[in-house]
């Protein structure tokens, strides 16, 4: 499978640059006869568009998406949905100062070294521009796992951090604020920081929760194909991401086995969760929930020290208009990898027995 | 690609149940002409099996393996290295007492709803004995990519963490205690920790912590193979594994950006590196960090509760012969899966450019 | 790997049908630096656009590429190559007689019960059309072997064949007629048969020969990815291909050992080569070849009779602008094929030894 | 995927050479609940075996497959089935002629150029005792996929053919002679023919014609899945395979469109089955067929001339016991391929569709 494929039986092939005429994919496995809501999936483009609120990046971008193939009347018809979505706001010479040097704690020097050399217009494709891709093809396959709910929301944000378990919250509060955090007061504090942040020209990292309800059980293959596994590989391809953690997580590390284990009740369900809904990499029908670690935006618009191509150092001044914190925009992003991830498994599990 | 396979040109197939025959594993796509060092290899075997010290299983398995083809002369030949491993200790009436009821946390309610039967003896193919498959293959991965040195350690068991950066241990110490910590007093400490849950019948969880040091620049791929992701995956694939962090991880999400970036050396190294030798998914020559969370091991020696298969609630004794805590023994399996990612990388980069 | 994909580490995802806006794909895989000449790419797609000569279909295509990824300033960076083709003759009306039936020998009856529906306008994924995709991606991979010729070439039209060995042709000449037959007199023949095929109405078979000079030696990887074995797999997926021979192909079957075997100089050449350049699968440095079998197309100007949706039977007056015969177009189509296999396996090989 | 696995679903990973102490393979991918008949696939072993009859090589070897895994209580347990099947007979002095040497027509010269050495012994990973391997696969997927009926048989041996379309032949009788010619008169002169071939130290090619009967509406995927394409690399896939054509094949190439076309039934099957049962690479339900060209064994009990490792002109006496026509002994084999296509298929199938 080439590198820039995801997926087994529903996978999404993609490619683009954020400066090119368009960036775009395929979806390749989707059976045929869905009906598409196509009004949901412009929906989740526009969760994740710049521009939407004063906490995200001013650019504006409309992120339309066109769909080329794959669908009749309204349907799909089993073969390869290939879709475009136009780059609307290539203002390239945005990036014409970072031509001949690399930026700190970016993908500059990796690409040049790996490659030869690059493509600096924009970021190339280090750019979180191809997530757009990402949530295109995640939003079909919300469609293709109907019965199932995704909701990811921001469960901190630098040091703020929602202290209730998801189980207190209410998902339907999470797009009432433009944090996208369903706690209201938490929220509030989230982008306060956010606008302090952003104000100071730097940026902050956060975390995301994601909680996936009503997901059929034995979704996930043993050993190589773990449904968290597969999860967790979703989530660190997200650009920012430094860590995953499902059900207990990195705080079960100091727990004991009998404080752990998850008692069963006499109808398969289990008292408590810790395992977060997996059970040997195959999920058991209890929610699954998991977190993810984002990093501070590595653009700042404050100025900084770096090497030029030749290794001299030289200062740069910041400039463009980036995310403060990248949270916010990337809830949709975390639900769209894991419902690439829930469908592709739930095509496979149906070939699991006879 | 097959749910029993990991790797994309350095690939591993495997097979086998704890109660069987042998388990065993194809490796597929080794490069023709490498020597191998069979000593090395069943080395990181003794250092998997069961039985090797107090703190661990007193399960007595040789774990030998056998090499059945892909090998002539001691050097590879580019053919499929096939190999087996003899399950010498099958002592199954160990199991009887699990056939009819389903242990909790364990994955025996998920295999039978995902199966519609599954092979009760002795977990089946949920059994870490599969682990024994890997640390073969990762073995001679290592050897593949001779120049990359690989440390796994334990650095924390229940609440006891190493309170020093890695950069302050002696790797060459990791061996000379049955916990695997380099950090002496602190291994002293996780021991008698484990000795303690051990004799009241229960297990405890830990992390391990692996660095990766002089890996090559430009391994991994862009988007959907970052070189974390790809990590990871294959961390998360570890029995009992419940999430993974590199570089500056879940720490990572409480600090500015002007704070994380990782200013540039004029040679390209960093100064710092928050990054753990990755930006954009591709390494960048500086060590590659990570910390993987162990839950603590769910098979306890303890009287519980759980259902049978019709779901009436019953009473288990606990027995067998388990690991009070599960990261000593895993220290191997993480160098031998970090091996696997670094080894299929390093194959793919070599087209990476004319 | 999705059914729209085709290969290993150069691969190339398609998307699109006919009628749409737009069919395109993406090529993923292939090494950054390559210097492409956007000229030599077009050139194959003009060769195999429709309306280019008096015996092909009269429709009019345009057939231009757009490159929307992957390359900057004319070089390939090493990230997905996505492309467009634009449909400029949408024509649908074209195809409202085919809504209600299924016509004979096509895909319209299989499509149909494969996926419950089908997209009845121009043949749908099932048209020719897809096959410029492929042009653009076989253009792209055969500046990568640069070294290796390609050659592909008419060698029969229903029963009028050339009959020289490949060796007496000039392949400089195979583009100086319309039928792209390099020995003139044969393509005279063939030219007058489509004529007059042409005008009943009817269509016509016929055979493509390939030869492949100055491929490595080393390329194909034993057992089930054999260099031929993969040809013929790529010969087989293009439209109306019923048959593939290398070497001494189904003549081989009557001859004996010792006739067939190749006798080697001493310089590792052979003095025969009824292998087809290929031993074990993998190639020895001689001239590959082979010969593709093309069925008549199935799409008549005539009237038949056919069943509809509810298995009615119907007479259809045949319309549209279809070729009379396959074989002159299709010889690009054959090239680029060979071009993405040996393209694919040269990467491939790069890392079959230390 | 590796080189040495075969298909996407129901997948064979394999390894093995015919001197060390087991070939084997691993099934990955075959569903829970198969009730395995391991008569039936030990007969199929049988079938393929050396010495079965005065016309094939006189090699003794038992063959006897071991499963390691996936099986409980007889039945697969959705988990990988590890087999394994022993060299009984590794008289590897056999070979030391051929150490320094390159054998005409055979993988010798290959292998060391592309490995950079090989193993000598037996033909090493080159030798067909690999497909015993996928005799053992083939014949569990010939029980997932039950209903359909898959009969080969050889059509002929040199010049000696069936003169009968298969539809007049009785498949009971193909396992009645030790050539596997459902014709008796046909079989007899077969026979002859090889008989006096293996006395003057030669061989001889044939073809396998394979007809697979009751095969579902709707296996194939378009484009680059399409059913014959995967069937046509199947059978390139056996050792000495030089062609495959299926439905019409070559010959189909002289026919006008007005006659090769399938006029539908009502009930949608067609009058004719010039199309093999395959419709824009998806199943029709009509009979599939095709014809399979295998080139004389290269191996020659004569003496010949070759080169040696370093280009220098030998003459070797042949010896051994080989094949003097390989057809017979190849029909289980074509039949095991065919199967594994159409199992993988069938899987697919599953969920091209809500």
């Amino acid at each position: 499978m080439a590198s820039n494929s995801f997926g087994k039986l529903f996978t999404l092939t993609t490619f683009g640059e954020s400066h090119g005429e368009a960036i775009g994919g395929i979806i390749d496995g989707c059976p045929a006869g869905l009906q598409l809501d196509f009004e949901a999936i412009q929906n989740d483009m526009n969760r994740r568009k710049p521009g939407q609120s004063s906490i995200v990046t001013q650019r504006k971008e409309e992120d339309d998406v066109h769909f080329l193939s794959g669908i009749f009347e309204g349907k799909t018809t089993g073969t390869p949905i290939g879709f475009r979505i136009n780059n609307s706001n290539q203002k390239s010479t945005d990036y014409s100062h970072i031509k001949d040097s690399y930026r700190p704690s970016h993908a500059d020097y990796t690409y040049d070294k790996k490659y030869g050399s690059r493509d600096y217009r924009g970021g190339g494709r280090a750019s979180a521009r191809e997530t757009a891709n990402w949530v295109v093809a995640g939003a079909v396959a919300k469609q293709l796992i109907k019965g199932v709910s995704i909701n990811a929301f921001v469960s901190s944000v630098g040091d703020i951090f929602i202290d209730k378990p998801y189980q207190d919250l209410d998902f339907s509060k999470t797009e009432t604020n433009t944090v996208r955090c369903p706690d209201e007061d938490t929220a509030q504090k989230m982008i306060s920081k956010i606008k302090e942040i952003k104000k100071a020209g730097d940026t902050i990292g956060g975390t995301i929760t994601c909680v996936l309800q009503n997901v059929p059980i034995g979704l996930g293959e043993p050993v190589f194909d773990k449904l968290h596994a597969q999860l967790g590989k979703a989530m660190l391809s997200i650009n920012a991401v430094k860590g995953f953690e499902y059900g207990s997580g990195f705080c079960g590390v100091q727990m004991k086995g009998s404080e752990h284990n998850d008692a069963f009740n006499e109808d398969g369900s289990t008292k408590t969760n810790l395992s977060g809904g997996i059970q040997g990499g195959i999920s058991n029908g209890m929610d699954i929930y998991f977190r993810v670690a984002f990093k501070p935006v590595a653009t700042l618009i404050q100025s900084y020290e770096t090497i030029d191509l030749k290794g001299n150092t030289i200062t740069i001044q910041g400039k463009g208009r980036h995310d403060p914190c990248v949270v916010p925009r990337a809830v949709p992003i975390v639900e769209a990898m894991a419902a690439l991830v829930i469908a592709d498994f739930w095509l496979l599990n149906k070939i699991s027995k006879l």
